[in-house]
Formats: structure tokens, sequence, C-alpha cells
């Protein structure tokens, strides 16, 4: 069994990211959350007793104050999240194309960067976790969603070579393929098509699930779709 | 969460299927094991007060009896598994023809004949999960065991289609893709290469947090190897 | 370049076997047939000039025998196509399994036996290609249609395999997707959605190509779509 | 058939993009290259009577004025093709940031920009193909090349996206995947190893089959590789 003391969760909003922050704290990691605007991030860090940084994940210089800041605060972190996305849809002749680079620049540059500073610490602690947050865009390039497929099948990329690379150093990199629409914050699911959006608490459970592996047994990707979600 | 009362296990043996039946009747699972040899099952027989069935899976009127006779003892089937497989190796030049199609009977159509008697119950009662076991060669077809690949690609295709078909009806259809090799009862994990083998024990973890999933966030396929596994 | 000089055809039909035949023929090639009716193959053969066969694919000896009347009457095979697929629909639950194993030895098996007798010839001389015939099944599990799915994903395996140990021995095997309906014989394409249906002759064009592709540089997979096929 | 008249080679060098210049120049094409460094490019413009261009392809405004300059010598560009790449290696720790972003700038950002341009062209005239050359990267991500296999994923993402939303507007649009190293410039084959690494022709020949196919039969992507090379 693992024995994972604290977590950093980059990306962190009030969906799966806050559902992750409430399991992990249920579980007794002390955790760190970071986000551009850590202003929404209050409510958690209150009811959970987190610590709270702003960091902008797509600036090398930002990735790094925030990985040092969790240094001073935290000391070792045992497993890092990677959340953030940035989208944009439209005809491929229509895009702008400073939206496609930031598309590239939040979903995938911040991933590495996270996935770097993250590597650098776990390896000289020889262990750790690194999950990343992917979606069904990760695997399929849908039409009009260009730049979301560019940046998620570059994280994939990423964590594929991570995960090469880093598992056979006791670091577990693993992807999660979120394929359907998450429940937003506050609503319900729909009485006429019940359990249609993904719970948050549900994914997160998954992610804790891959976070408890064995490392005889590990799992690089997981894909996690509604029941009535069409594939 | 899943309210899940009884469990069929095909192809039960002393590693995997063992394992899943330990942690099955641990969570308080009625449990029913299948095999063409049942001798072999007597101890786990004892052991967790299972009822044992013989039973051949690739033959129709074989895995018709089992359903029958599972019916009559336990009631309702919730999980059903099916582990079979038959495997030859060769070049392709060299190989028994009576053998390759041995191992497309028992390791696909038996799936198919299990998960066809599996899903007539489940569609009754409106739930239920069905877990096949796959390998590295429900993915890649390596030299010299095409017939493994053939009939561990013919179980996927299979599992996939069932999936698309029963998620909707409230069944959950997943496939493990068991990428690495299962450390053989009775035996340690080499002292010089720690862990290198998958756990059965781990193996069935993962299983039954698939079986734990809510409809909300399903896989429908996981991939399970050890850390020094190259892939 | 290749230096073809025959080609044995597996499960001629008047679709894409006969256009494949054709451009065989047409490009010097002496071609066979072989069906398990060769009656509908009587005005190819006098059109063609080709030998016909008659051989139930799925069958060890038929194949064997299939093999030595082609050795008596055109000498070595440098290029063998195997078509044949035989599919069932239907939930399920509802599925016929003698249907289910049809599909499984027609599609699947009588590849092997195919490629298992193709490979033994063309070891002998060093060189040849073994091309297969799949479908959108080959790659996507679709519901109600598991029986063709196991079929072709079984054959995908087979020829993965294959394409890995025989390349490096000059025999060039690869894998036809075809997704999307082929333009029935007889039939024209719709005015209201043009070029819609696979042109048989197109499709032949393409696996023209890969013969000719030079051994640095080979394809063991592709994949054919209509430009208005979603996939 | 297809029947274009004009190319762009953007990522020009002396390796596939001059076998591309030579076979679409003896095809009847007239020929534009477009490179970083132009003067490498002299010998082709002299041989081949091709335009040639100075373009950063990951610079938005180098690209709209290398299109606009085409437009004023070629007029319309039938067939774009996409090469460039940029890639470093080293684990994951030790890569500098500044790199790894430039390998997505290069090998993704700027096929979406070259992408872009063309399809806005072709839309206009209501056909035309783009073809984008991946590697071994875009489908694996090996350990210590995570960079390149971030820019070849997003890269083989784009591809899809504009693939499925362009082909009904009947713009062919291709993706590459050279899996195993092409013969550079000037040297031969390995005399104890022949035909191990791709001829550069030889894959010019690829590139153009798929350019003449018919559109009731497009591949979206394809693989070359050695017959000697692992898979």
């Amino acid at each position: 069994m693992t024995d994972f003391k604290t977590a950093l969760i980059v990306g962190a909003g009030d969906g799966l990211s806050a559902a992750l922050a409430r399991l992990f704290t249920d579980n007794g990691l002390q955790v760190a959350l970071a986000a551009r605007n850590i202003d929404k991030l209050q409510s958690l860090k209150d009811k959970l007793g987190a610590h709270t940084f702003q960091c902008d994940a797509s600036q090398v210089d930002s990735v790094l104050q925030l990985f040092n800041a969790v240094d001073a605060s935290l000391g070792a972190r045992d497993v890092v999240v990677y959340n953030p996305s940035y989208r944009t849809r439209g005809p491929i002749a229509e895009l702008d194309p400073a939206a496609v680079q930031q598309a590239l620049m939040v979903t995938a540059y911040g991933g590495f960067l996270v996935g770097q500073q993250a590597t650098k610490r776990m390896e000289a602690t020889g262990k750790g976790a690194i999950l990343f947050t992917g979606a069904s865009a990760s695997v399929k390039g849908y039409p009009h969603s260009a730049p979301f497929a560019m940046g998620k099948f570059a994280l994939r990329g990423l964590v594929q070579s991570m995960a090469r690379e880093l598992a056979p150093k006791n670091i577990h990199v693993a992807h999660f393929i979120i394929d359907g629409a998450i429940l937003p914050p506050g609503q319900q699911q729909p009485t006429d098509s019940p359990d249609r959006f993904l719970e948050p608490n549900e994914i997160a459970t998954s992610y804790w699930h891959v976070l408890q592996q064995h490392r005889s047994t590990w799992t690089w990707e997981m894909e996690l779709r509604p029941w009535v979600e069409r594939f």
C-alpha cells in the first residue's frame, strides 16, 4: 500500500479539484491547491484547512515559485494532480491563432512544467504519483475542436513518455480520460436521464484507487464515462 | 454504490480467480466457481464456502447447464467474471490448426457464451456487471503468438460491443488488460527485482474498484502492469 | 519495385474481389480465384482467363487442397488476398451461438488457414505479400454487432502478429480497414450524395499501391473511407 | 482522379521534402518550397524550377506572408505538405522548458497555422489536400523523448480534427506516420542490413498515392516503416 502524506492539486476549481481535495483530506493527506485565481478557493481552504497558491501553470517562473512555496510549507509532495486546460472552438478557418497557442500552453506545456518540478522532487524522495486529467479529446480529434484535441493529445504524449521513464523509478504517472460531461457544481442529475453526468466525487474515487495501487499492478490510463455516454 | 450479492467466476484456478473469490467473499458476496476441472477448486470451496461447478466454457450446452445450476443454487448472478484462455505458440507456418481453433473457442467464443447467459439474466433483473480478463495480446499481436492474439483481440471486440449495448441497460461490462506476468501461486517476488510480477490480490482490488464504480463514472477497460514492465 | 507474377484471391465475389482480379490481371499477374460457390465466378473467369477453385476457407482440408491445386496450376503464389467474412446481427441475448461460431471461423480462422499455407510457400521462395480485408468492426465493437467485431478483431490480431513475424522475412503482410459501405455491383452512387460508397476499383488501387511499396517503406495497415463517412 | 496543379511544401529540406518536390514536379505540379533557411533549397530550386520562400512556420505573421506570397506567384494551392518538427531529448527532470515549448510551437502550432491558411484557400476553391508528416512519436510516447511526443501527438490531434471537418468539404487531410529512420541524403543502405532505412523517394510515392485517391476511398492516416523495423 502506498503511504502518501501530501498532495498538490494544480488547476483547482470547485468541481473535480474540490472533490479530490476533500477525498485526499478525508484520507489524511495534507492538501495544497494552486490556481490562477485563488479567490475561488477560499471556501475550500477554510473547510479543509488546505494551503492555496496563486500560479499560472503555463509560465516557467510561476510554476517554479509554486513548487518552492509548497516545498517551504508542506515539504515533500507525494501526489501531484494536473487539471488545467484551455479550449476554444470553431471551424479551422476561423480559429484565433492566439487562442490555439493558449490551448497548447495551458493544457500541455503547463502539464510539462508541473510534471517536471514534481519529477525532480519525487526522484529525490524515491516515490510519488503524478496524475493528469484528460478528456474525450485526448484520443479523438472532433471537428471544430482542434485546439482542445491538440492540447489534450499533447498532454497524453507527455504522460505516456513520463510513465515509461518514471515507473521504474517508483513514480506512478497516470492519465484519466474523462469521456463525458462532469456534473457542474450546484446542479442535480436530470430526473429524466439519471446519472448522465460524471459525478466529481466518483471521479475522485477512481483517482484515489489508482493512487492506492500496488506497484506490481499499476494503471497508466483509465477512461471514465457515464453509463449512457456513447463512445 | 453497487449492491451486489452474488458472483460467478468462470475459469477459476488458484491464481487470479482465487484472489477474486476471496475478495468477493470478504465483501459479503456469495461466490460460485466454474472450471473444466473442479478438483483443483476443492480447497477454495472449503475455505470460502463457495459453490463449484464443472463447465467447459466453449460448449453451448455446458454453459447453459452451468447457468441453470447457478440459478438453482444462488439465484440472481450480479457479477460474472470470465477468465479462461487457451494459447499455443510458434511460427505461423508451424502452428497446429486445431490448437488455433481451440484458442478462439476457449478465449473468445466461451466469453460470448458466458456473456450471453449473464446478459439474459441481468437484463431480467435490470442490473449487473460482467468482467472479462484480457492480456497484452488483447491490443498487440506479438510474433509467434498469433493464436493468443486472435483469441484476445476477439474477446476485446466482444466486450466493446457488449459494453456499448448493455451500459445504458445498467449492466457494467468491463475488460482488464493484464500487461505482464502474474505471480504464480506459491512463488515469491524475486529479491533482485521486487514487485516485477502482478500480484493476484492487487489485480482483484482493481476488479473490485471497477465493480464499485457509480454508473455516472464507469470504466470499460483498464490496463494493469508492473512498475518495471516495458510497454 | 516488386516483381509479382501470380495472385490468389480467396473469398472472390463480384465486388472488391472482382476489382482486384481485374487490376491484377491488367498489371500482368496470373490470377486464381477461390470461393465457396464458384458458379458466380464464371463470368470473371471467362473475362480474365482466371483460374477458379472451390474452397471453404474455414476448413483445414479444403484450404490445403486449394493451395495444392494452385501449386499445380500457377506454381508460386506471390500475392494472396483474404476477403471472406461472415456476420450476424442482434442483441447479445438473442444471437444464435452457432452463427457466432461461424463468424469466428469464416472471418478469422479461415484467415489463419489461408495465411498459414501462403506463409509456408512464401517462406520457401523468400518473398510475397499477404493482404487481409478488414472493416470498421476491426477496430470498433458496435452494439448489436458483436460477432462481426469478434471475427474482425481476431483477424486483425492475426495480421499484426504475422506482420511482425514475416516482414523481416521479406513477406509483406497488410490489413485494410474498409470503413464504410462498398458500392454494390451494378449500382450507381446516389446523385444527392455523390461518392458516398467506396468504389471497389478505388479500393483495389490502394491494395495495389501497398503491393508496390518498397520494403524500406511498408504499410501494415491502411484505413479507407468515403469523404462523407463519419469516423 | 484528382486534378492538382500546384503544391506548397513547408519545412523543405533535402530529404523527404526534396523527394516530394521532385515527384510532384515530375507529375506536372508547380511546386513552392518554404523553409526557415532557404539557402539549402537553392539546388532544388534550380533543378526543379521551384519557387522558394523563407518562412518560420511557428509565427503567425510569417505563415500569413508565405501564403500571400504563394498566392501571388502560384495562385491556388491544391496541395500543402507540412513537415517541420523540432525535438529535444532527455530525462523529464533535465529538459529545457524553452526547448519543450519550441517543440510544441514548431511541430504542432506551425502545423495549425499552415493548415489554417491552406484551409481558407481550399474552402474557397472547393478542393485540395493537406498532408502532415508524423513519426513513431505520434502514437507512442517514448521515455526521454517527451517533447517530440508532445509535438507529434498534438499534430495528430489537429489532423484528425481537420480531417473530420474538411473531408465532407472535399479537402483531403492526411497524416503519415514515419515509423523508422529515413535514409539521410547522400548515404547508402547498409550492406549488412539492406533497406533498413526508409527511402525518401518511396515515402513520396505513398504520399502521391494518397493524393491520387478517389474521394470515395480516402485514407486519413498511413504508417510507413522498413521491413526490419520492430513495432
